[in-house]
């Protein structure tokens, strides 16, 4: 990497910690992701996320690093960087000031983001995003999340939980949900969704399925697969979920007339699968918008599955003082 | 009226066009109101307009008359102030320049605003929403609409049209929506659902509540007054009505994480009727966010049925250049 500025990003999830370092660009010039160990504690994982940074000072230089900024996956006290609820980790996290402990271990500022805002930062100056004032960005991917970009502004809301698109209720009858509720979006039409939903059709008795998986609890990107091999069965399963995800997005599109939504997150990659009966059911559900207001694009993501990092690269970027290059950048 | 400052607010509605002029703390100085004969077609209309004007210039003198503000049941192109759609009108109101000519048939320059956008103002200056910074207000009349206020402004979406609430697809399969769309809130929650369910109760036999309400379309606050006399067919439709309103309520906090919500419109004052089913389904359907953030305020609007007139007052209020006015109020 030469001597330009880079910002560095590292989005903290419940498999991978994942680091880049981006340029004003946004284009990436680095990158690295090591396993995060979640059950070994909250100590083990900050020991971690330290090396790692100690690791990207030393190999992105002689570049100048000029800002470092964390996604996370859960709620934040984003005044004080306290973590508030942090799901599938140790329940020490909880009330821990994760942005005092990460500072004071490598000496340096770091901004902090819950991890699907900073993506929704990422499409805004960088992806999907750029060319848009009002839209929502969708992570599909174990979960359903989302954040809002409203008159050019990721917008927090009241405590900063803003953007919890996937705990819509869908169905008030459907399956219990992770938060407790029934008929989420999420506990609908998410990646665990899509497993549960295969393991439901071959139990009563789609074959065909059965045998392109191979598997009692198959991936989300393997029941893709089948799809795209010609399992009716999984096709179904893809139809469903992309019509219960466009159906949320209808019912936001409603509240909220933005121009543009961007899909992104894991399942997002199941490409046309996915966003064919999200568009149909977008269309079929906002007739009046549609027609009188020109109605709402619908874009793939082009993070690639790093926007959580990229995310949290350009928040460091829009927070650090160097505001001259940033107005210079957008 | 005595000689303070007063800005005047006219909310044209299908029915009625209502007037009031309200001083720079939101009280209501002076009212009036008059039938709008929309069927009589568009001129004969804006006629009643200028005439309903002439007349609160001449009633409200010797006070000055600091601006003046009109609510408009459709969309509009705000830039202009041409109506481009005005349902229960005539077709001849598509495309008119309104506000040209309110402006050049008065002498006045005007402002103008959607009625539901404009009910949201007043709750944000005078009413429910005046401690909050983000907000929803919810509209349930005849038809369902509403508005945000996020970040303390008025939000408007990318064309204006943001707070359309009342076309959120609450159940796919349901009754067709005036809108062309089926399942929409406003055909399962508002008024006209109100009295269709009250008419297909009455049809399925419930004739304790065909005796109390004696009539084959019962208005919406008959089916309260039942309720209220004790029939358990007319508790059940507010019960009902109240709890898609509180799922559609639900999925919006859950998004838009608002402090507040301001329920307002004629159906409003069926009070804890609709209340109550509203507030348990939020409570049911958002428990993380009770739990962890602290929960949303549920407030009754204070406007008594005028808060498009009042809101048409305070947008003009805002609009005008005196801004040192409206800092003093604030």
């Amino acid at each position: 990497v030469d001597g330009t500025d880079l910002w560095l990003g590292i989005d903290l999830g419940g498999t991978d910690i994942k680091a880049v370092a981006v340029d004003c660009d946004g284009r990436v010039r680095w990158a690295r992701a090591i396993a995060t160990c979640a059950p070994e504690g909250r100590d083990a994982v900050v020991a971690r996320l330290l090396s790692l940074m100690a690791t990207a000072a030393g190999e992105v230089a002689p570049a100048r690093v000029r800002g470092v900024g964390y996604a996370i996956p859960g709620i934040l006290d984003l005044a004080t960087g306290t973590v508030e609820l942090l799901t599938n980790f140790t329940p020490d996290w909880t009330g821990f000031g994760l942005k005092d402990a990460l500072e004071q271990g490598s000496g340096t500022p770091i901004s902090m983001l819950n991890d699907v805002r900073a993506a929704t930062v990422a499409e805004q100056m960088w992806g999907g995003g750029r060319a848009y004032r009002n839209f929502i960005c969708i992570a599909i991917g174990t979960g359903i999340g989302g954040g809002l970009v409203l008159n050019g502004e990721l917008y927090f809301g009241s405590r900063g939980a803003a953007g919890e698109l996937g705990h819509q209720t869908m169905d008030p009858d459907g399956p219990r949900c992770n938060c407790g509720n029934y008929g989420c979006l999420e506990a609908l039409a998410s990646g665990y969704a899509i497993t549960r939903r295969a393991r439901e059709a071959i139990a009563c008795g789609d074959v065909q399925l059965a045998e392109l998986l191979g598997s009692a609890e198959p991936e989300p990107h393997q029941v893709a697969e089948a799809a795209r091999q010609g399992s009716a069965g999984a096709c179904r399963i893809f139809d469903e979920v992309g019509t219960f995800i466009g159906r949320a997005l209808a019912n936001l599109v409603c509240t909220l007339n933005p121009e543009a939504i961007v899909v992104g997150g894991g399942i997002s990659r199941a490409g046309d699968l996915l966003i064919d009966p999200i568009r149909a059911e977008l269309a079929r559900r906002t007739v009046v918008f549609s027609r009188e207001r020109g109605g709402v694009e619908v874009l793939e993501s082009p993070m690639g599955g790093q926007g959580g990092a990229i995310g949290a690269a350009a928040w460091a970027l829009r927070q650090s003082a160097d505001l001259a290059t940033w107005t210079h950048v957008s």
